[in-house]
């Protein structure tokens, strides 16, 4: 079985553009907020811990986004993380969006654990590996 | 011979991230606001005079992302615009940004001419096409 | 007794610049993200419903904010909205928000009805006034 | 004489709401921006340098924004700024945008300079209060 994170957020007035609808750029904002409630949530790593005591980072390498239906202003967004892969030091994140059953953004992000000092990837500690093998795809 | 649509603009403030560099959304941003440029330049019609006058927009169908160098607070970013395909109502975008000759980033953005009213795909007006052909790649 | 409409945000990454605090327009993002969470949950009229049904609009005329001390990366802000006046057509809006009992942000912001047709403001319909009178700070 | 530091902008697609004006927090980033570009521009010292070399901030202690008429896409901004005071540690920075003529914003900005390490206030260094004197308005 896989594990995903899931969470529902509605679509806010400052993220939609003078055609009425979901502003593309704010998409990858959206999923940089879900990855961060994803470590300071299920993989208990928040951000700050992440960045200011553990010193690492997680720049993101490449990021495939389809935008497959328009999103309004109040629109409930139903999004699912899980990954597709995780490597020594990177992952592939995916995130399904859907509002009422329609599928609105898929999204292919590969981050690579990154050391703050040296800026070269660095592998997922044991524990945090740990608690990311769950999310990803059962084959 | 490919024309390209070229600007430099330098990394604000705004745009860095707590660990120094661009956050990854903001070239997103980036990108539309050098397409808004785009249209509003070298294509002779401004997004406004999309939107408003012709009741036609540009949304985007897939946004693939490379992230190759991070980006820092003042650095000139040089952006090279031009298409690698002009279909009968879509256009595939490439935009390469480089500073100092370092790949930084490359986006390869598919946008599909839409009807307002009935939100479905249009052909490219000819006096359009015609502006945006010499964008396209030599074979 | 006053009524207030209280929420907890976490400061994110985006949020954040590089010098690691909330960058102060993000303030201002977030200020009209409550607003609009007041509007859909206490108030019973979501933007949406304001905007596309009702055809009204709540632009800001002013908005004084004080900045109290620096905001972090994973910070719990605790916001609490009340409001200062509620005129025919205009409220003042209070925005009070706190770390553990810190003052960060303090905003005033004048919001006036308007129709969206003539543009020109509009009484407050009397059922959203009763649903905005207990917000109105005892004197 | 007073000097001023003026320069054009055109309102972008993605500062505007479905209401088709520029939704208001986009005005705090442009006069942000606007900031950055007289302190890199006619004062010599871009952010990057503040912040990385001079171990400096900026951070705004108060900001008043008047909301004057509504800006749309497309509007070509005209923003002007100097300042009202000139302290030892701080400055009372004003923006008027104007559009054809027309009042838009009008801000009043209070920044102090802060050391980086101690977080406290700081004086300006003479260098750059002598670039800033010319831009104090003349009584």
């Amino acid at each position: 079985m896989t594990t995903t994170f899931d969470r529902a957020l509605k679509v806010k007035f400052g993220w939609c553009d003078p055609a009425g609808i979901m502003f593309f750029p704010r998409y990858f904002e959206l999923a940089n907020d879900t990855l961060e409630a994803w470590f300071s949530g299920p993989l208990g790593v928040s951000f700050r811990v992440l960045h200011e005591d553990m010193k690492l980072s997680v720049p993101t390498r490449r990021f495939e986004a389809d935008f497959l239906a328009p999103s309004r202003l109040d629109d409930w967004l139903d999004i699912n993380l899980r990954l597709e892969k995780l490597g020594t030091t990177s992952a592939t994140v995916i995130q399904a969006v859907t509002c009422g059953g329609q599928a609105r953004f898929r999204g292919r992000q590969i981050i690579v654990l990154t050391d703050g000092g040296t800026l070269t990837p660095a592998p997922w500690p044991d524990a945090l590996r740990r608690k990311m093998e769950p999310f990803v795809e059962a084959a």
